[in-house]
């Protein structure tokens, strides 16, 4: 679906008609009524409303139930004419030959938009397709957008709109998802939200019978709130215009792809799954990099991705300074940053020569920076603003600095199990403290340094106590820290890669506001 | 360090005069003294003693100290001499110049083996070489066997000898350990603890002084109780003894090597950590692999294909059943596997019509296989029997299949906060006991039909509450569930190209007993 009036637009990704001002709608509604509301657990009419609910969403809701007069405690309607205002947004979710009616009561009732959860669709054979189109044709003509059918549903975290099957409520932030596959996309939101990582909008786009993946993608880009943007996609009927979208969005903010089908079996899966006729990888992987877009292959990358985009600056260029609290991580980080194309310069001899000054005579003299054991937050600091503010280099990568502090803790921990004498209460809760104002005091340095100089700072902690990805800082910042060397050179690489797309497309004159 | 007479040995793999029993000596020492045990927490010889203590070993452990009564609540000697029995091992962490008076104190007392922690030896110039170039010297004149000096540690779980500078008791198992770099052995050890992967032995061989890390692959070739070898290599002297041992290693069981230094970088870096000469990583990659050698580039994949290795039986071949529980993760997978040489035929029929009775008409019928959503334990473990039992699959990868059920528990719960009166406590009480009744019927499944079959059933948990890699089933067995399908994946490719290697040396006559 195109518009010929594009051209005349200012903004070029408004693809269809009114699509910024009917997503906005779709994304910050007043109120929402879930038609099939249910308190039965096995039916998806319950994960909604407890979802909608457990997300604290501040607008009206309004269970639609035939005859329980409450569900999860909300006063329920037995229709949409008898709620007590208008209705914004409609979450379907009854069987599906009820759904019909339903969507032309959301018609009649003035809804503005809808999101039809219920499935046995185009997903299942020519019967169900027919039914697609006839629901589509409900919608269009009523002017509502229609995501789905057979969605997992949506987020839109600011809204503290989180309507999804699962139950999940990541951080707000300014990551954004679509997802041609319900259950990865709704595992990836509840890594974001184990991990720390700020979403935004997810969109689960189910069969796009009406809203297209396209469609989405090209209002995430408009999106001034959505800082980077991931899809999963199985196959998209207009390549074309996805990569013409996908080619402005990247303009403006990175996108980051999971395209499956890449293989003889993996394309013929996904025609068995979603009916997507994946094309030549080949082909699509050329045309996607040529548009900008950061390309991976698992789905646990689009969140680490994720991580690092949205919570630190673009590094300007390939070359990296490692600081290593352990010579073999060093070593395994050099090999990995080469393999992913990052370089690691030689040390310049003014940081040399300032280093020589804060370690010990035996220390490594070279990039990876070897802090060999050093157990001072400062030392990690001043090695760390070294390489930031030098022009050698453009990203740091910290090896096993954050959470060092933990290893003196432990071992006193021990000792008062085994020798309570030795180490009583009072010094173990006096180790603690030591060691959490040291992890403070090195998160504040790490996020004022990746401030003032513009520079990523990405850190790998080795402490098991670190589940999240993210961590906070003073004043609300907030620091990346990955489990593993290769999740943090991964990462670096793909922010490298698009930022160095962009740099080129800015030389060509291709800049976007 | 060769042995003309090797070849009169029943085993070649001892390459150096009783290897086996001196490894033996110092593997399962019944008596532990620790030279320079300390209770001051920025020592060593603290954090030596509390882990030795804290691991549980039951011989003898002396603690020796110039001038305390106690150490650790332990009785404190002065001297070996004054230790009220023999010492089998002693470790050694005082500072180095005093470390030749103590060793030869060792070899005057008839202490067995030594391990030296101490560091500031070849790692830090011409006259730390000297040094321990006489630390040798004195413990070969003793028949002492030296591990380090500048070692991480050891461990010996079986022993319940832990005694290494990071509190890590990981459970006692089969998969065994050698690393160049002590920070990061160190780290693949405490992921073992942390993901329920059981070990048998880690040494980390330091400067290699005088036990280098062919003899200690050989070791652990002819160990029983070894199933599988992990190392990270830096560099190695005699690059073609290392081979032939490697070869004769994985004769007998997996070999899984992290080699750094591979790339420019990463060899200049390696050079400077600990001095070795990394070659050319082409020739070294062809020569391992001919070997039988399984090669990986990032340390987290040690521990992954450890923990298959350890607990799975090797496939006989490439081909894959999939099972899933969600269409996306099902392509997901199927990409990886054809990126990772793993097939996935189709379903042979007998298959599809056994599978069409029992899942909803509008199943994939198709590898994967998508059970679209059902939430029955008995229908995924049926399923992974037919997978198991057919002649066309060789190995099955289970996705979301594991966790599953605690999907409807969330959301009890959830509905539980949020409408007391919806889910009362017995409700949410009777969801968990369901969920745990679900998921101990499905891991015994897994478990049983894994032995019955003969094949390795790979699952994919995405169920945030599973931390651990191994998940325990009834009757002490285990199954295996990783967090993300590119980690089940690259295992089951690994342990495939293993068996694949140890097929075809069987086929030429080579095998060991």
């Amino acid at each position: 679906m195109t518009d010929g009036s594009r051209t005349d637009r200012r903004n070029v990704l408004e693809i269809t008609p009114n699509l910024f001002q009917k997503m906005d709608e779709l994304c910050y509604p007043k109120s929402i009524a879930v038609i099939g509301a249910s308190e039965n657990f096995i039916k998806w009419g319950a994960f909604l409303t407890a979802n909608l609910l457990k997300g604290g969403f501040e607008g009206a809701v309004y269970p639609i139930h035939p005859k329980a007069a409450t569900v999860m405690a909300l006063p329920a309607y037995t229709s949409l004419a008898e709620c007590p205002g208008p209705v914004d947004l409609a979450f379907i979710t009854i069987p599906r030959d009820k759904s019909k009616a339903a969507l032309e009561d959301c018609a009649a009732n003035g809804v503005k938009n809808v999101v039809v959860v219920t499935s046995g669709f185009s997903e299942t054979g020519e019967e169900g397709a027919a039914y697609e189109k006839e629901l589509v044709a409900i919608a269009r003509r009523a002017g509502m957008r229609l995501l789905g059918p057979n969605t997992m549903g949506m987020i839109s975290a600011h809204q503290k709109l989180f309507m999804t099957g699962s139950v999940c409520t990541p951080p707000a932030g300014g990551i954004s998802m679509i997802s041609q596959s319900g259950n990865l996309g709704a595992q990836v939101m509840l890594w974001a939200e184990e991990q720390g990582v700020g979403v935004n909008k997810f969109f689960g786009s189910g069969n796009e019978g009406e809203l297209t993946a396209t469609e989405l993608l090209a209002y995430l880009g408009h999106d001034e709130t959505t800082t980077a943007v991931l899809a999963y996609i199985e196959g998209i009927e207009d390549g074309q215009t996805f990569l013409r979208v996908a080619n402005e969005v990247a303009l403006r903010k990175p996108v980051v792809i999971l395209k499956s089908g890449r293989t003889d079996d993996g394309a013929r899966a996904a025609a068995s799954h979603t009916g997507a006729l994946s094309g030549s990888y080949d082909i699509w992987r050329g045309a996607m990099r040529q548009a900008g877009v950061v390309l991976v292959k698992a789905p646990m990358d689009l969140i680490d991705g994720a991580a690092g985009m949205e919570n630190l600056p673009m590094p300007k260029g390939n070359r990296v300074c490692v600081i290593t609290l352990g010579g073999g991580w060093g070593v395994v980080a050099t090999d990995l940053c080469n393999e992913y194309g990052l370089d690691l310069p030689r040390l310049p001899d003014d940081i040399t020569a300032r280093l020589d000054k804060l370690l010990p005579p035996f220390w490594s003299r070279a990039n990876p920076i070897d802090l060999v054991g050093q157990v001072d937050p400062n030392t990690y600091g001043k090695a760390i603003e070294l390489a930031c503010a030098s022009d050698a280099y453009d990203a740091v990568i910290t090896l096993g600095c954050i959470g060092s502090s933990s290893f003196a803790f432990d071992i006193a921990e021990v000792t008062n199990a085994i020798a309570p004498t030795v180490v009583d209460k009072s010094v173990l809760d006096r180790f603690a403290g030591i060691r959490d104002a040291f992890e403070a005091t090195l998160r504040d340095d790490i996020a004022q340094m990746t401030e003032r100089y513009g520079k990523p700072v990405i850190n790998v902690s080795l402490d098991k106590r670190h589940r999240q990805v993210i961590l906070p800082a003073s004043n609300g910042k907030k620091i990346v820290a990955y489990n593993t060397p290769e999740k943090a050179v991964r990462v670096l690489a793909g922010m490298t890669l698009y930022s160095g797309w962009r740099a080129k497309q800015a030389k060509n004159g291709k800049t976007r506001s």
